[in-house]
């Protein structure tokens, strides 16, 4: 078996990435803010898709899962009992000789890699962002920006019990912004001190924690394959006994191919009744569930599959990008699922003779409605076509001098350059179809890797 | 004229949006944290679909509008830049008897009003939430949380010009998080310490801002009559001379009857080139924009519609309430307008019989896809019309013993209580022309308050 290769070097996706307006580094104009990025308009509608296909299959698309949005800022007594007060840190040394730091658990020798220089004993940082509320700075106002979104699903279990009515088995998921304040960052958008996490709180019956691991193993795998990412990109890592979190009593990557090799993607994490029990504690108040069925109160036990959309964003980008000899050159392609891709349609009139650009304005304006659409009538049709294939336009139609006789247009594919010719009249169902097609409740053929029955 | 009155106190409102899952506070089981709020599974899916209403009548509607997501943690010379950190500040004062603490400005005579103690002399707060970035607490590493979204896309602007191609006039909108740490906060979600902003820095010619301060104005105003915020809860409000922020020319706030009294609901702000001169001069960096039709080279101005998502979330709701006598007892609705509603459709078997909700069930499933659709079979089928009502899903399907026979299910509608029996081959056409039968890009009759044609 051979070892599959990275789709892309970063620095060859992070110079697409600026020049086509999909990330930008944060306050770039002053020199930048490290390790925060900016989604510009083709990435804001990228990374919109992603949230929004996340949302459908796993919150609309499971009648047992219902969502939740909370508050960034939260009480300081949740981070106490969560155990990040206490344990959410890491090993930080400084070098004596050129005041870099470094995270101690990361370096293979005891001296600085940057200049040989001695290093500092290493001492624990806590990685939470702390700010005060309230105008006077004292420890009484220590508030933190949530390094995870977790916790604000599990203080909220009892809301969500008493309002939906909800029994065991169920979930609440959450996207939202998360913050770290971590020592070493890079990799692009892969680890930066402000992102974004979508994740499902799932709570069952202990006993049943086991089967349900592996149902979301699937399912969040599967995930992935639907949109587009090829099941060789991918891989499941089950985590070793001694790299367990303080929470998990179980854990499993998946992992993606990225340009730097296989990375976390999505942890899906065995929490049992580790959160509910902290907080249960440290407030006072009971979180016990009561079923109905057995007459009992118990601490459901938690599955929780959790994912970095900025991750996922960087994956579907590396996945999708290609690159293809065509004559002399070189085209470059984002192959993306026609869910994720940030425009659909372009409409593309040969020249700017106004009679046709009347016409092709038309097309525009009937298509719009419905989905994302450019209009661009600006040099060459060729080099209009390689514009719209880097972005991950799925289709392009053209509008050329026939058609103002013929009442047909052009449809030409990203990923074939195929290109058929349709009455103008069928236009829109036409993309209907091509654009909906997939349906993504369903594998792809060969796509097929877990195979876990719901009870 | 006779003034009208708000819908509903806020008491009540408060009481149904807990009660019903749609906001809970923050941090409840520990006290709760003052001034912030969670969305529950009803509340999030409000918001989601106001922001998705926003952003596909603002930027997918309007052809000259591209999308960013900027981060929320920005390098802090661009809050020097913008003047907030020498400008965002409220004069606070304490009372030395007390320790309460007042916002001078807000006060009558000058005297605690809580216990009438000796208050201090007024210091000015900045209201910017600070954070360290990196492992050491020291002035350099000092970032700020962003105070409002617009610095993100000022700070953007080039990068916006070059990777789009975007030709004045043009528009970047976006949609996050902003945080302000309030002396006094209150009103449940309208004044919060951690809130989302929805808005639109739109660039035009100089000599062009007054025409398209007015098309904005009237815009963003018809944006709520059309997603059905009556008219006469509505009102705008031309900002004194005296009350402008720091940065605008001329300002005008859409106002909303809540309950509390008129308040800003959004405000739409001439801001012309005071941001981009601010930032060409700290960042020296030119962000001039060279005009190709008369070959010169100006910094545009701005015209800023902002909107708060949590009001507008709130105006909904208050709109929204209705009671109305039923029998010996009140209903209780929200008539929200279909594409807010965070459900669409709920299921309902007539009774827990199994051959009823074996067909029932396959009626959910077939509608799922589509729309979020709940299910529900506990209970009356009038409470459960009392609670789809109460939480204003617009249609409920329901499935009798009939239905088994002649394969018919009945379509009761929430806000007039009228009941259709249709084929249930036919129930998915008919849900959806009743559901997206309301066209957003036209105003409903009697709607039209404003009339500004572009250019």
């Amino acid at each position: 078996m051979t070892e599959p290769t990275p789709t892309v070097d970063m620095e060859k996706l992070v110079s697409l990435c600026q020049r086509r307006g999909f990330i930008f580094q944060s306050s770039d104009i002053y020199g930048g803010l490290n390790s925060c990025w900016d989604y510009g308009p083709l990435g804001v509608e990228l990374k919109r898709n992603i949230k929004e296909a996340w949302w459908r299959m796993m919150v609309q698309g499971h009648d047992d899962v219902v969502g939740l949005d909370a508050s960034i800022l939260m009480h300081p007594h949740v981070w106490e009992a969560s155990g990040h007060i206490s344990s959410f840190s890491d090993p930080l040394v400084e070098c004596k000789e050129c005041h870099q730091r470094w995270r101690a658990d990361q370096l293979e020798g005891d001296r600085c890699p940057s200049c040989s220089g001695e290093l500092t004993e290493p001492r624990q940082f806590n990685m939470m962002f702390k700010t005060f509320m309230g105008p006077v700075e004292e420890d009484a106002a220590v508030v933190y920006l949530r390094p995870e979104t977790a916790q604000g699903m599990f203080v909220n279990f009892q809301n969500v019990v008493n309002t939906t009515r909800k029994r065991l088995p169920f979930g609440i998921a959450q996207i939202g912004k998360a913050f770290r304040n971590e020592i070493t960052t890079g990799n692009f958008i892969f680890r930066s001190r402000e992102f974004e996490i979508m994740e499902i709180e799932f709570f069952v019956k202990p006993g049943t924690d086991k089967e349900w691991f592996d149902y979301w193993v699937g399912e969040r795998f599967n995930w992935y394959v639907k949109l587009g990412i090829r099941r060789e990109n991918l891989q499941l890592r089950p985590h070793e006994e001694d790299e367990l979190a303080h929470y998990a009593s179980k854990c499993s990557d998946i992992e993606y191919l990225f340009p730097m090799g296989w990375s976390e993607l999505e942890g899906i994490a065995k929490r049992d009744d580790f959160d509910l029990r902290q907080h249960q504690e440290h407030s006072g108040k009971s979180l016990e569930y009561y079923d109905d069925d057995t007459k009992e109160h118990y601490l459901p036990y938690v599955v929780e599959p959790a994912a970095g959309v900025d991750r996922a964003v960087l994956a579907f980008l590396c996945d999708a990008y290609t690159e293809e000899p065509d004559k002399d050159e070189v085209r470059v392609l984002l192959r993306f699922h026609p869910d994720l891709a940030p425009i659909k349609v372009a409409v593309l009139p040969l020249s700017r003779k106004e009679n046709l650009t009347v016409f092709a304005k038309d097309v525009y304006a009937d298509l719009r409605p419905q989905w994302a659409v450019s209009y661009d009538d600006t040099q060459s049709i060729g080099r209009r076509y390689r514009r719209q294939d880097e972005v991950g336009t799925p289709y392009c139609v053209t509008v050329d001098f026939d058609s103002l006789e013929d009442k047909r247009v052009t449809i030409r594919e990203r990923d074939t350059m195929n290109q058929i010719r349709v009455p103008v009249a069928e236009l829109k169902n036409t993309l209907q179809t091509k654009l909906n097609g997939e349906d993504l409740f369903v594998l792809p053929p060969g796509g097929e890797v877990w195979k876990v029955e719901r009870e």
